[in-house]
């Protein structure tokens, strides 16, 4: 369905719009980007990952395009659809990375006139850094791929956003409703980040890099994190998250409480379960 | 100090003990090794990472050995030399690998002959699997090794205590009062770990494998806990342990409060902060 000659345009070329334009380019696609620095294009331009760049809307050009892929933090996207929409092309497909879906996709799809459609995609996929300077499509492989469809979508639309996913060269791709997304991705990636930032934070750490064994560290990995997505994301996200964190906090209260009196079966039965558990995501 | 020509013995051929063998074998060291099971020792000497081995305690071999490991768990170790103390050579140096102080160093010291002296140490340093069949001393590359020291210490023995820890290939020897490193161990190793088996175990995780990024796998990498080290580990540094859940646990509240009351301030400081404090990890 994806055939070679389809059009698709990057909206936002920082280190996911990169990532997805090196990655398409190499699969033969004409990649189109609009982002905000001309630094920006300049540095996709010259490692060939677009065909053409700009730092504003061409309606023309828009009209050209069949597939529109959103790397735009939630609150810009809805912002350029309500002032861009109407110059995209009849039957084009738009979709986007963002990390949260609920209060996303429904917005779009309710705001879209008839003759475009989104569906939503979520790459599991990041690093610290962020930027194009920092884009790198290799960071896909062996990655998860979330689609989150509603009743609004066609079948075809769907199945060429998991077709994406798989050309962009994600490992496994899944399909899941936006809420449920945003109850998994909670608990997997923001309550994480939050345990993180709180690992970070909660005392003094200045003299202990000399002291630190890979355990801390790969939890601290992520507490480099941009404040202004990641904080909105949260915030997008705040009665899931924080059912998350709640969830997280009962069970340390349990085994705070079996260190306390001492009970050492307990500790031992927690400790062989999330043995297992973990032993199963090592397969 | 620690020529060449030094026997060293390492009770307890494990995964960690295993890789002092082979570490320090390949320095030229004379080792020997007392362990439970003859299929450990084979091992090791068939890899020629020890040059003899039993599984019983020999007396005679005991009273040649200059430097004694102990790479056992803080009760057999205990025992260990209440039992056969008596044997060791006048002068020899003792020390361990375990990854709480006060309660092992102390009474150690306590109980030892005047003519044995122990140096506490803690090699920053393991895996996830454990026994001899999956030591590597390249583990030790790039990690951190803590001596403790107290005052019943010699100079002397502290500096071979150290030099040991170069010798087998650490990068940073630091020196911290058996409280100090207790109270750091509980924030960054066991605190760490109380973490990642929180996250396992907190919900069910039967079939977020598809959804998982690379957060949540870094931070529950070491929910593969070995359930009888860990549990004994955590009892023995209690009130410490407790002390560093409770400060993870009151930051983790200020975050929740943030989320919940759409703090976007607080929570892009927390997160500025977190970056900055994390980034000189990454020095």
């Amino acid at each position: 369905m994806l055939t070679k000659d389809k059009k698709i345009l990057i909206v936002g070329l920082g280190l996911m719009g990169g990532s997805y334009a090196q990655a398409l380019k190499r699969q033969g696609f004409t990649v189109d980007a609009i982002t905000r620095s001309q630094g920006s294009i300049d540095y996709a331009l010259e490692r060939g990952w677009i065909d053409w760049g700009s730092t504003t809307v061409d309606p023309v050009e828009l009209g050209t395009c069949d597939i529109v892929i959103f790397a735009l933090y939630p609150n810009v996207l809805l912002r350029w659809l309500e002032d861009n929409q109407q110059y995209l092309k009849d039957g084009a497909l738009l979709t986007d990375v963002t990390g949260i879906k609920g209060p996303v996709v429904y917005k779009v799809q309710a705001m879209l006139r008839p003759a475009l459609e989104f569906v939503g995609a979520h790459p599991m996929a990041g690093r610290e850094v962020y930027g194009v300077r920092n884009a790198d499509c290799s960071i896909f492989q062996g990655a998860n791929y979330i689609v989150t469809p509603t009743e609004s979508n066609t079948p075809a639309a769907v199945e060429a956003t998991e077709e994406l996913g798989r050309l962009l060269g994600f490992a496994r791709i899944s399909r899941l409703s936006p809420e449920r997304h945003d109850e998994m991705i909670g608990f997997l990636s923001q309550l994480t980040h939050c345990i993180a930032v709180v690992l970070m934070t909660c005392r003094d750490v200045e003299h202990l890099s000399a002291y630190t064994g890979d355990s801390f560290r790969d939890l601290t990995r992520i507490a480099r994190i941009n404040d202004e997505m990641w904080s909105e994301l949260f915030l997008l996200n705040r009665d899931k998250l924080l059912e998350q964190i709640d969830l997280f906090e009962a069970q340390m209260q349990i085994l705070r409480k079996a260190i306390a009196q001492g009970d050492s079966e307990l500790l031992r039965s927690l400790m062989r379960l999330s043995t297992s558990k973990r032993a199963l995501f090592d397969k």
